[in-house]
């Protein structure tokens, strides 16, 4: 297996930068397209050879890891909260959280039972790659927030008036979604992936005392959990300028940055004791592929040559980017030597 | 005139902390959505009686200040870019901006001509109220933002397209959108505004490389002019923890704080020779009157007595908030004394 997206997780001496994409299986790409055309998203992550055959349509642009296709919310369905994706909507929770009592019948799932199709396409994935696979799983504030505002939302309204409002209820929902997702993560290392990524991805729109009341203590147990099994810990979310030393502190061995904290000062931020990935603005893929290598070689020069950099964007590709640009970022990334 | 806002955004000594909320005029309140059933928003910024009723309603409250009531897209419209509010879904630009063409084709406007309607509801409402009056206008990257995304945007995948791949079209729009600010700000001061806010509310999307090559010239060259004029110049986006010292940079007396930054974080950033304004999340109104009176004081707490704080949210109220939780922190933050 090429082992550069590990070692550079690790801190590791590498080659050349390793760059993998969020998203880098997506609606970008043609072929995922044409996939979709004839399946659903939720057909792709049910059906592992499907899933198989999406997770690695992106290594024919070079790129030094694969992500398991899933989405962060199937653990959801077999919670109790059914959910779908309505055409050009995103998720649709069907009945969305809003009393104690909905919080108390949510289930406790067995991974390997409940989601034993992503555990399959991973042991499939494992067999066919010759890149490490990184699994994956929504973060506990992220899933709740889908859970109690019954899809994406704006401003997390919901959430927080909860959150605020409620605080035993919303501790009762964060246990219980911290022990899905712990399970869950730990089922995906036992299938085999070589790493996993925590997806807190709107956790930015927490001030820090409230990241910190909140979710860091649910944040905290899924993560130093996972990092007792010895595989790399990717702690990710956007908008968390002014949460990165408090997610440090959750944990993680490697911190995702999105792209509006500057990438060294992101890191001298969290200590040289951890990795980090990251963080060109996605938008810069969708210009030019000299000014997209632009863009990149400005995230290379900000992490300045020092071992523990995993090259990225700062949140995930768009589905209007040219996949052309994209390879042209994995090769500068690649040509430009170890960042 | 009651100058408690005023002499707090001078730094100077108050009695008790000046309070105002942005969107403390808007649909929470029963009054503004009995006018709405009546008149559309576009009706209620166009008349200038109407404009006044909304523009005192929340008056009632005990709030510092007034704004008036309009809306940041007005000058959109004479520019040529003409657009509705479509009913839940906000504003449409009728014909997006994609072409150097169109932005070479928007007309720089004499707002007291075009936004005449501006002008008199400002001398109506200076003749009424006994607070002093906040005038607005939206910033260039977030009125650059709507014209080319067509309205709002979850990732301004648009604007930075063009605004990274095409920057002499950028630089264009933007000489534009800059001009037409400075003029119609002005316009309000001369009109008898006793202060105006800058809203460049979508600017914390950008890196802050990104904010000060292509954002920055633009609105500093608003700010500084408005400075002349001798009022208040408060300087507002949100998602803006890496920009701050960059917003400092561009100008404004007054530094707006979403509720992501610590306020004594941002004031101990951008220096205590600016005032600062903030920063309660504006979710914590949505809970009951005890929990939104802990997150006020939490805020006064964080500014710490220090002259030159004027409290506000971190953005605007939302339409789900009671009235009587925002009555309850206007009264709790003139209870506890000045911070």
């Amino acid at each position: 297996m090429k082992d550069r997206f590990l070692r550079a997780c690790r801190r590791e001496p590498v080659d050349v930068t390793p760059v993998w994409f969020m998203r880098q299986a997506g609606r970008y790409m043609p072929e995922y397209r044409a996939l979709r055309e004839k399946h659903s998203l939720l057909d792709l992550c049910k059906n592992p050879e499907l899933a198989l055959t999406v997770t690695m349509q992106p290594l024919r642009l070079g790129v030094d890891a694969a992500i398991l296709f899933a989405d962060i919310l199937l653990p959801l369905d077999p919670m109790g909260a059914s959910f779908e994706f309505a055409k050009g909507e995103g998720p649709v929770i069907h009945e969305p959280i809003a009393t104690r009592e909905q919080i108390d019948k949510l289930r406790v799932i067995d991974p390997d039972e409940s989601l034993g199709y992503v555990m399959s396409a991973i042991r499939l994935i494992k067999r066919e790659v010759d890149v490490p696979l990184i699994g994956f799983a929504g973060g506990p504030f992220t899933l709740a927030s889908y859970l109690i505002e019954g899809g994406k939302s704006a401003n997390f309204a919901k959430t927080k008036k909860l959150m605020f409002g409620a605080p035993d209820a919303w501790r009762a929902l964060m246990e219980t979604l911290t022990e899905v997702v712990r399970l869950y993560l730990r089922a995906q290392v036992v299938a085999g992936v070589d790493a996993v990524q925590l997806f807190d991805s709107w956790v930015g729109d927490l001030a820090p005392a409230d990241y910190v009341e909140y979710v860091q203590p649910y944040a905290r147990r899924i993560l130093r959990d996972l990092e007792t099994t010895g595989v790399p810990v990717i702690h990710f979310g956007t908008g968390t300028a002014t949460l990165l030393e408090a997610m440090r502190d959750a944990g993680g061995t490697v911190l995702g940055v999105d792209w509006c904290t500057p990438i060294e000062s992101a890191w001298e931020r969290v200590g040289y004791d951890r990795a980090v990935q990251g963080n060109m603005d996605p938008c810069a893929l969708l210009t030019t592929r000299p000014i997209a290598v632009k863009h990149a070689q400005r995230v290379l020069d900000a992490a300045a040559g020092r071992p523990g950099h995993i090259f990225n964007l700062g949140h995930g590709i768009l589905p209007e980017t040219p996949v052309d640009h994209v390879r042209a970022v994995v090769d500068h990334v690649h040509a430009a030597g170890a960042s």
